[in-house]
């Protein structure tokens, strides 16, 4: 069982009475994993923290996961689980714990990532019109990552650089993507992952697809493979690298020029990382850098995004974000430049913002690996 | 490419303006993926479906997902698609295309499971005070399968009985749950599927846990084990099926007694299917007889839940659902019966309501399959 630090749910409740919120609720995913540990799936059954202003926290659950619930994290905190049968009105149930911790007319703050349909009924049942987002209070608690988070993030780099160095041996001309990642899904695995999150492996024209997943597509000499992979550990964090590869023969000049320009514009944006250095800064590093050279148009997405217990999470890297960087923020840089229909190139490093500047979790080889055929 | 049949989008507008709405809204999901084909990944980038009532649907998508939106099956269906960047607004822009579509004060229905902070969003770039919610017009669309779809039904419940027909050589006494489901896996992903979506496999104690997973217990000699396993086929369409073993010796009289009525009531729920009897009596005639027998407090969830590119959805086989069935709804059927923190069994089909009855997709033993050590 993973230990979940009880000072989390504890901070939150503060976070709760100091927004002059009665209540916040939270529904399974990120958010719950990181207040309690429990990982539960959402699914059509009411599963809800209900972590009040006053009065303890508690867990609505549905009876028939009371077990699985009570041989999670969330018994070692201590915290209380309230079991629903199945022709409850769970809605109801949760509504009558906020009002026992004293709200009579509350307000009510929820997981932005609830359903809707979720969110409607929980205020349906409290009678309030409308619920408030828990967003500001839950970004604020998981943005710094702890000493801790960030060994767990270090575990999941080294996993997913071990995958990166093998997919050399996978890649050759006459091979489908498909067939590629399905060898770099058991890889992620066999390296210490429990789940595969995503498999991009974009050959030819489908490198210049940023978020292309995998096709039936055959790998052709002479052509760059963008390939950007993740899974979540056990501890229940995610990696995410993109190493560009080119097989089968030496790039044209054009793609070399190119790839030397993204090249340094991903060097210099991790260079840039330090404390109070702003997200939309490090987003210009790289993106003057590429502008400069001719391949602004080309270079469509912003530079990253956060990482921890989702794939994707604050802060990220993006202009007119003005977040300054703080020690133990997590995030992505990974410029790309593409060519619609023709071929592209990213490159992605997952970083932590440090006392003195950033540590990359990172470590393959960032020049373009070319693949004898 | 899976193609999508068009008339699916058509009855969707149609069933938008019958409800008197401006516009549905559709963000990644099944839903999206029933009236699309498109199954992209809910990501905090926008992507949305807008269903006017009039004028014609798009998908507005991130413009880094544009290439992979154009190559899925929403360009067979000839679909607009938007594109915003990085830096742009995609609220405003779905809000900006609702307003041309002719509603200046829209009524807007959102996906049931929309995030709030997406709903909360698109309602404000409207200006509408809070979303109406979709779900009983996709519901009625999703709920009666067509024969293609019962077809993918088919061929999932197919793929799944291949797996279960594998796990007796898996089990024996002395591995673990994890080692087992490691297997269970494989072989989802060996007999067709594209995705484990889920490996319960509770042994002695566990059992008796319905949404037990995995642990690394070990399973002994003389314990029942509950393996409900399931997956995704390429068609999108989900298998579930639960059977129960028992490992290593013959089940003690109680354990014996009880299954032979689990056995019984699920034999019996399933014969009782066929159009307009409603959901409700169909879990009475299993209830009835566990609770006759004296064992109803041991059953401590509903009978069944719909399937279809879900592995939950409508159909509920619950009391209180008096929504009769028809043909081509299709669902599970599967009590249990738990003693906690002892031992339990689950014996579950998927069905599909016929013209004339029903149509179990699961064909392999539901007499308790004794594993020899």
């Amino acid at each position: 069982m993973i230990v979940c630090p009880p000072e989390r749910i504890t901070r939150a409740q503060q976070a709760v009475a100091a927004a002059g919120l009665d209540a916040m609720l939270v529904t399974p995913g990120a958010d719950l994993a990181y207040l309690t540990g429990y990982r539960a799936t959402a699914l059509e059954r009411l599963t809800c923290l209900v972590v009040a202003a006053a009065g303890d926290p508690l867990v609505v659950v549905p009876v028939l996961e009371r077990p699985a619930a009570l041989t999670s994290p969330i018994t070692a905190l201590g915290l209380e689980v309230s079991a629903w049968g199945e022709t409850d009105d769970p809605y109801a149930l949760v509504a009558g714990h906020v009002r026992a911790r004293g709200a009579t007319a509350p307000r009510i703050a929820v997981a932005d990532h609830m359903w809707t349909v979720t969110s409607q009924a929980l205020c349906a049942a409290a009678g309030v019109p409308a619920p408030e987002l828990a967003g500001p209070i839950l970004r604020e608690l998981r943005v710094r990552k702890s000493a801790q988070e960030v060994a767990a993030l270090r575990t999941a780099g080294a996993a997913i650089d071990a995958v990166h160095r093998q997919v050399p041996a996978m890649l050759r001309a006459g091979r489908t993507e498909t067939d590629v990642g399905r060898d770099i899904a058991d890889a992620i695995i066999a390296a210490g992952h429990v789940q595969v999150d995503f498999t991009i492996v974009g050959s030819g024209p489908n490198s210049a697809s940023p978020h292309h997943e995998l096709s039936d597509r055959l790998i052709g000499a002479g052509e760059p493979v963008v390939v950007d992979i993740g899974g979540t550990t056990p501890e229940g964090y995610c990696s995410d690298s993109t190493r560009t590869y080119f097989v089968g023969a030496d790039p044209d000049e054009k793609f070399s020029t190119f790839y030397a320009v993204l090249r340094q514009a991903q060097a210099a944006a991790c260079d840039a990382v330090r404390p109070g250095a702003t997200c939309e800064e490090i987003d210009a590093v790289a993106r003057d850098i590429i502008t400069t050279a001719g391949y602004g148009d080309q270079f469509i997405h912003r530079t990253g995004h956060g990482i921890g217990m989702e794939v994707h999470e604050d802060p990220y890297i993006v202009s007119g974000n003005t977040l300054p960087l703080e020690p133990g923020m997590a995030f992505s840089i990974e410029p790309g430049i593409y060519f619609a229909d023709r071929y592209g190139a990213r490159i992605e490093d997952i970083l932590v913002c440090t006392e003195t500047g950033g540590e990359r979790l990172n470590d393959t080889d960032r020049d373009l690996v070319i693949i004898p055929s």
